[in-house]
């Protein structure tokens, strides 16, 4: 079956579906708030259609709801004042559910096509999304405008073009002939519907909450599923909108808005565990703490769960060709929205001994003055400062913070920031504190925050065997090596594929660590800890449906 | 990395894949036991080979063991005698472990040409296979041989083709290069490496011990995981031919044989479950009891665990333009491998007030006379009904059968046949009672058997109301359907795809509801209790591997 949205946008999921094949670099949503891409007055459009939403409810009608929720503070100093509707699990499972059928029945080029034209109304809505992450996850602005604007679009695109690519493996009919010697063939004609799972529930984070949500919001629904998408308390106004985009979608194509809810709650709420349990519920796809994580995955057994989770990302320096280019690579790395990213490293690893550079012999401590000096030149004037660094998310990042002053040696102080249009923003520089080698407890273990370590290692080898350690039994998504030694290099991809983590080799210019490029990069490999499944692969989409045949003689 | 076995078998990997993509009638193996296709002396050697083994033990050289155990006895009435290595779990897991490393450095094109050549030889091994699967199934010979040889070997197949066609989505490498306006473009170097999970555990069952294992063993061999391969003890030896035709291809190859590794035990041990729960078993596939596979669902947490459990297949008549063509397909079905077929019909629901035909007016004790008619004809003569019926596998068949005698009215007791080379195997035709429609505590419980009931139904609605619930609660890998009314079989089919259940319309000649056809028919749909995965498809195998990126600036 045909979807005129499907048309619309087929040349757009081609072209996606090449560049996850190829994985070089591809986007169609430019990721520069210019004006160019988006018009003149986007970003005066954008920040006015924020700011209309301060201290309103925000409706979503035709979802069901009981009363309002809301208490979202801006990381910039001050009360969003949205309320949003108050669900209850029960309610919001039988809204999906009745959704469903209709749903199902619209078949894979209608899901596609809903799924493209969402993205495309996302895209021309990125300012507005751009500020509503900002004061959500505390990002600086370009950075909001672009992980909550065009890359989590790019990443939605990514997850539609992997599961159209699955679904399309799947033929709609056959014809099976069968040889029967001399006698006529046994024939038979068969159709393969593409069925979805259910209800599918998207749990997002507070830092990132459109970015990691997108892929399974995009991956479920374009399989058929209904969804149901809850937003962290903290950073619910980007998911509200998406929600608010998609339903308008829906109701323009014809179908039940409810086939996409939200579900906004209180911090102290058991309404997310009420829906999560749900035997409704389905699909669960899931960003946030590993204990939350791995409540999921005992208790919601109805349920195929996709988890990213905590992890400890590292780097391990052996040598390097470029001392200062490395230097300021990790310097950006550390204080890039405060290291509050999944992908952020937090243990450097340095040979006691010092390292060989294309300055000569390198002593330890040169070492880390080197990244000193990067990150105080980086965060020396706080108007620029404050553009990389972000302002603190929330309190629980600034009191692990303070802890962690006394985890080790400071070889640098985090410092307060004042940022010159928002005074009551919390900003930090990053912490770096050096800690023995024997300190596992200290260092294995996720600080999420700019809190960093520097560890003297007596030589690679033990480098290696700690980020081996760590990946394998913290998680990890991110592990970064500076070497000029190629076999050394070898042998640190022999183990990071073992331990299945993401490796990144001497990265000094314009690429970090800490970033992943959709259709080129895969976020997490599901093969450690801090995440059981990769965004977006064929293991992230093929099990969100099931293929259904009916069989007949011809 | 190319192979020698992936460029000897590529061609035929590529029509395998082109096969799953276009889902027609294919195999490479032949399924008839001939001559022409196997050679003159295919059968006296399988024959040879099988009886060289009866009484032997079983060696498998290089495998850890401590210790014999096995004690299958054929259904054709004999004990094997034969004796396998037993095994400590943890030895065995080292042994996997050990093996590892240098498996996952080959990578998917050694991996993918181990796989076909095993699938290779095991074809040539067709005849043994079959005398092997005859001697602890029951299966009459020539199924035995098309079940266990060349029927396996095509789903076998079917998933190396998944497999490769899943991980051949994934480039090797690419470059990323991103555009900086005036500036010269960031290139980087990516290279995706595909990785496996770990230590597979295949888990067999008793009946169909190479048929229902294969998918999985070489779905996780194929993406580079070790394989520990568990039969059933009442079913041995066809794993164990298997085990030792793979462990002689990994030799050959220059691999750790424990690449591929046999887990014999007997029925009462406890070994199962330690493998199952062990932290290095990343993926189990599993056939077998509802009660087991829940079991295993719920504690090998550890584990992606795909499962098939037991089911109710039904079929709904409505009306039929071939009555009798209808009656003897039924009958066959009903009769084949006596029901002992996770496929076959259980509840056949009949309008209570008849049906119509080509020959009129059909009342309900019309319609379930002629399918008692078909039974008996089939059954008739005992030399011939015995290559239909085989022989009861197990006591707790024949137990069940005993049982079932009072649960509903008997419309045609199930009769001893005597086989006329076998005179001690237990043989049985199909018992057939009429059930009340209200009786949902029998007739919606699988009774895995040659056992089946007639359910008057007050109309097509009722009929097809019992039948979602069945497929919904209790599971169900098939749903048949008899109709003259295309309204009424799309409503059937949406039902169908609704509650994930396969569906055959109008089966009238040589084409049986308990029958699938590899690279064509879905075995199962992961949508119903009865299985949470299909054979075979991209849900199948996409999470037996995962990809690890190395990326560096180039």
């Amino acid at each position: 079956m045909s979807h005129p949205l499907f048309d619309r946008h087929q040349a757009l999921l081609l072209h996606a579906v090449e560049a996850v094949a190829t994985r070089g670099h591809w986007s169609p949503y430019p990721e520069v708030p210019s004006t160019k891409a988006y018009g003149e007055t986007a970003n005066s459009d954008g920040k006015a259609a924020f700011d209309a939403r301060i201290g309103q409810p925000f409706a979503l009608p035709g979802q069901p709801g009981a009363g309002l929720t809301g208490a979202e503070q801006s990381p910039y100093g001050f009360s969003l004042g949205i309320t949003y509707p108050r669900v209850e699990p029960d309610a919001l499972i039988a809204a999906a559910s009745a959704a469903a059928t209709s749903w199902r029945r619209a078949g894979p080029q209608a899901w596609t096509g809903v799924a493209l034209e969402i993205l495309h109304r996302l895209n021309r809505r990125s300012f507005e999304l751009g500020y509503a992450t900002m004061h959500t996850t505390g990002q600086s602005f370009v950075m909001a405008f672009q992980a909550g604007g065009p890359h989590a679009q790019d990443r939605g695109l990514e997850a539609v073009a992997c599961a159209w690519q699955q679904m399309a493996l799947v033929p709609a009919t056959s014809l099976w002939e069968k040889p029967q010697g001399k006698n006529a063939p046994l024939r038979m004609e068969k159709r393969y519907s593409i069925v979805p799972r259910g209800v599918a529930l998207v749990i997002g984070c507070c830092t990132f909450p459109t970015w990691n949500s997108y892929p399974g919001l995009f991956a479920s629904l374009t399989t058929g599923n209904t969804v149901i998408v809850k937003p962290h308390p903290g950073a619910i106004l980007p998911l509200a909108l998406t929600v608010e985009i998609a339903r308008a979608v829906l109701h323009e194509g014809g179908f039940d808005p409810n086939v996409v809810t939200l579900a906004a709650h209180a911090a102290d709420e058991a309404m997310p565990a009420a829906l999560a349990l749900h035997p409704e519920v389905k699909l669960i796809d899931f960003t946030g703490s590993a204990a939350n994580g791995d409540w999921l995955a005992a208790h919601a057994r109805q349920a195929q769960v996709y988890l990213e989770k905590a992890g400890v990302n590292q780097v391990i320096i052996e040598s390097t060709d470029d001392l200062a280019g490395m230097a300021r690579n990790l310097a950006f790395s550390l204080t890039l929205y405060s290291g509050q990213m999944c992908t952020a490293p937090q243990n450097l690893y340095i040979p006691a001994g010092g390292i060989a550079s294309e300055q000569g012999h390198v002593d330890f401590d040169g070492v880390v003055q080197a990244i000193v000096a990067a990150i105080a030149a980086l965060t020396d004037d706080p108007a620029k400062a404050v553009d990389v660094t972000g302002a603190i998310q929330n309190a629980g990042v600034l009191a692990r913070l303070d802890n962690a002053r006394s985890l080790g040696d400071i070889v640098l102080d985090s410092r307060v920031l004042v940022h010159p249009q928002f005074p009551d923003a919390q900003i930090r520089t990053p912490l770096l504190l050096k800690v023995d080698s024997r300190a596992e407890d200290i260092f294995l273990h996720e600080q999420f925050g700019p809190i960093a370590f520097v560890v003297a290692t007596t030589d690679c080898a033990h480098a290696l065997a700690l980020a081996s350690k760590a990946a394998r039994e913290q998680g990890a998504l991110t592990l970064s090596l500076y070497t000029r030694d190629t076999a050394f290099a070898e042998q640190v991809r022999d183990v990071a594929e073992e331990c299945g983590v993401a490796l990144s080799i001497n990265l000094t210019s314009g690429v970090f660590v800490n970033q992943s490029a959709a259709f080129s990069d895969f976020h997490g490999t599901g093969a450690n800890p801090a995440a059981n499944a990769a965004l977006t692969d064929a293991a992230f989409v093929a099990n969100r449906f099931r293929v259904v045949q009916t069989r007949t003689h011809a």
